[in-house]
């Protein structure tokens, strides 16, 4: 992208200029750039140098200033804003869609949002507040109440100079029909209002079967929607489907990519952080990773316990150690793999909780396939060990094989361990994702133990045990 | 949802219809609903009712037909049209956008995918054609080279009515602006043609600094502009900046929806599957698993030579082979924790590789935070246990010191290694998300051991060892 390579080259200049105080130079070299151009140039400044670029901006054109610090992520924004009076950040904030302007307030230190908030009721900017007393993670609390919507006796021309005169309304591509209650009855798209005469009425073009979202709808769910519907916007309607706001692709988008890094870090065996890693505080960090880290610990404690259980074979093979890690690590790599494909394909809905019994008819087989093959390349290296360094001794033969058949069993179990326990997960109504590496690893760990002990008592019964 | 409630109902009628061969009530009830509703429909049904109610549909409304099998997913696709004779292919895709209609061909067999491009350029439908002739994954083979595009000369007044004779371009927002050479000179949206009066010309209106894709560039790059830069469409370019076409927004969803996908099973351990999980054949599912899972083995049976190393020592003191799979997995945990945090971070660009040495230190406190806090808890564990049943002997203070002190030493080095991990794989030009939580498992047990019983020499030394 050539707008990328520019953003590059100007971070320089705009260092430079601001080192030596040329504020209208670099206004001029920031005016020219796109929000989310400036944006990123305000991220790579220090907070000095941020500051005094935003500044300088903010008296000069508000607007764009608060166009990018919008785009420069809601922390990072809110800083920018907090050392601010509440009546000036009111004033900067109205800029901004309202979703957008909640979020930044939402961002603040309590106190300066509290201020901030009454300020605007105050004025009557009730947009901004009425948002935020919607509960986080719903769609009321993403939607720009800022919608665009007219009676259904209305004609394409009369909605084509409403339209022109609106201005202010973010993006718009679809035009709403409401009755005189303001209950959402249709839709027409602006390209639809072109290629009619002006004197057709909305009744007669518009969409009556709207798709819309609640007000109180989980925004994955109206990401999911907008997404397979292909829709650019989706009205949102409150309990008696009267339209309330709505919103637009990009802010699903947003959503979009937020579910992925929860589940990234799910899937890592940590809890969601609630920020960027970067801006999460160090105590909030190691909370957050070090309550999973403990629960899992605690697991695998057990092994311990089953080790323990096995203290005299160990004593009197201690051989049957030295492949502890690798018989067990093997059951929890395979059962990774699988939970992975679980948890994505459980995501994607291109699998249900129907289809358990069919997915682990192709597990059982994907376990033993993949097993038989990590068995075959264990009993091959303890085979040649053997041949080239004696390592095994005597019984070496029946040391590979108890290697051998630990392996398939342990990697067919973990496999089904990992391929069903998101399914478990979801049955309770739990994310799939938190049946994570770490957690299937924790799993198939002991009864990986007692699997390996077990084959090796049966093979090894009366020469080393 | 109301929409979808009202699939899960319709579902039940529909398969009861076509037991009894009520072909037109079918088609009553499929016609009045959104194609990814009877795309949600034919999903669900069996094979033979499948192509019965696609069949009904197409010999009605093949358009509708279409639709609904664009919104099927290609592979279920593909198969629905593959029965039919190449010139009937090629009468139903052209239903569809040229994109839809490419991946469609794609995914049938070889043969007739190759007989409906010849007939297809014979007949003149080079869009299709072009389209395949780009490499899969970059911009030109998922855009839509149907794109509206006008001289800078014209008027919005013109503009309007060329748009009102389109049809057949898919959901238009923005109009693309060309000199007489079709370079790319400009966009304007549809909503400002509308607050121009008609004689206003395009070069007046437009803005002149467009954001575009490269034919050849990466999709996921393109992705990631449209995201970032919250655009509804994409134009697309060749190297000469000449228009060839535009990728729309929920096109790009469906890329980043890709992405993830990818990301996850690669997390998970495995190769990235080409195709859903469903419909991948199982010796592809086990290929691609076994690959990374004999990789990870090869890796892990180190675990076997590094115990080896330590032989002695464990005949001698069995208690240390006890806590072996405790220690080396809370390594790999906190490991699989710190690089899924990574992996993140790098893909959203929240970090760059220049923040590597800033993450480094804060990992480094991490990591001895939650070494501290699990050693503490293993601890207070033996310690227990000691005063409850004399599981570890007279030495059990100094068990119980090895197992706090490997255990901080190790949890911190597997979230070194977990956290730059993805740091090395990405400054090797390979994906971060590489570095999966079993991969760094597997780095993170052979040293644990080294680290493990080097601690226990240190402190068990004249006494258990």
């Amino acid at each position: 992208m050539a707008s990328q390579r520019k953003t590059d080259l100007v971070l320089g200049s705009v260092r430079k200029l601001l080192r030596v105080g040329a504020t209208p130079n670099v206004l001029n070299l920031l005016q020219k750039r796109h929000p989310v151009d400036i944006a990123e140039i305000l991220r790579a400044l220090n907070d000095h140098e941020r500051r005094a670029a935003f500044e300088a901006l903010a008296v000069q054109d508000p607007r764009l200033a608060m166009q990018a610090l919008a785009e420069v992520g809601v922390d990072l924004g809110a800083a920018l804003l907090a050392t601010r009076s509440p009546a000036d950040i009111v004033r900067l904030v109205q800029e901004l869609p309202p979703d957008d302007a909640a979020a930044l307030i939402d961002a603040m230190p309590v106190e300066s949002a509290d201020q901030v908030r009454d300020l605007m009721r105050g004025q009557g900017s009730a947009a901004v507040g009425d948002l935020l007393d919607h509960q986080e993670g719903t769609a009321g609390r993403i939607m720009n109440p800022k919608v665009f919507a007219l009676p259904e006796e209305a004609t394409a021309g009369e909605a084509v100079s409403a339209l022109q005169q609106a201005g202010g309304v973010e993006m718009v591509f679809y035009l709403y029909v409401v009755d005189d209650r303001r209950h959402l009855v249709g839709v027409v798209s602006l390209r639809r209002l072109l290629l009619v005469p002006p004197e057709t009425s909305l009744k007669r073009i518009m969409t009556a079967d709207v798709i819309s979202a609640g007000v109180d709808e989980d925004q994955e769910e109206v990401a999911r929607n907008v997404s397979s519907y292909h829709l650019l916007a989706i009205p949102v309607v409150d309990d008696e489907n009267k339209l309330v706001g709505s919103i637009t692709v990009d802010d699903v988008i947003d959503v979009m990519k937020d579910v992925t890094t929860e589940e990234f870090q799910k899937l890592g065996g940590l809890e969601a952080l609630d920020e960027p890693y970067i801006s999460t505080p160090f105590g909030t960090l190691v909370k957050k990773r070090a309550r999973w880290l403990v629960v899992l610990f605690l697991g695998e404690l057990l092994t311990a316990t089953a080790m323990g259980y096995f203290e005299k074979e160990i004593a009197k093979a201690v051989v049957l150690a030295l492949f502890v890690p690798l018989v067990i690590s093997s059951g929890g790599n395979s059962g990774s793999q699988a939970a992975s494909l679980m948890i994505r394909a459980l995501a994607v809905g291109e699998v249900t909780l129907r289809d358990w019994w069919r997915i682990m008819r192709r597990e059982v087989l994907s376990g033993l396939a993949l097993g038989t093959i990590l068995g075959s390349v264990g009993f091959v290296r303890v085979t040649l060990w053997q041949e080239m360094f004696g390592t095994y001794g005597a019984n070496w033969f029946l040391v590979a094989l108890t290697v051998l058949f630990a392996l398939v069993g342990v990697v067919t179990w973990g496999t089904i361990a990992g391929s069903m326990l998101p399914f478990v997960m979801k049955r309770l109504g739990a994310d799939p994702a938190t049946s994570s590496a770490p957690f299937v690893a924790t799993l198939v760990d002991v009864t990986g133990l007692v699997i390996y002990f077990t084959v090796a008592a049966v093979i090894l019964r009366g020469t080393l045990l």
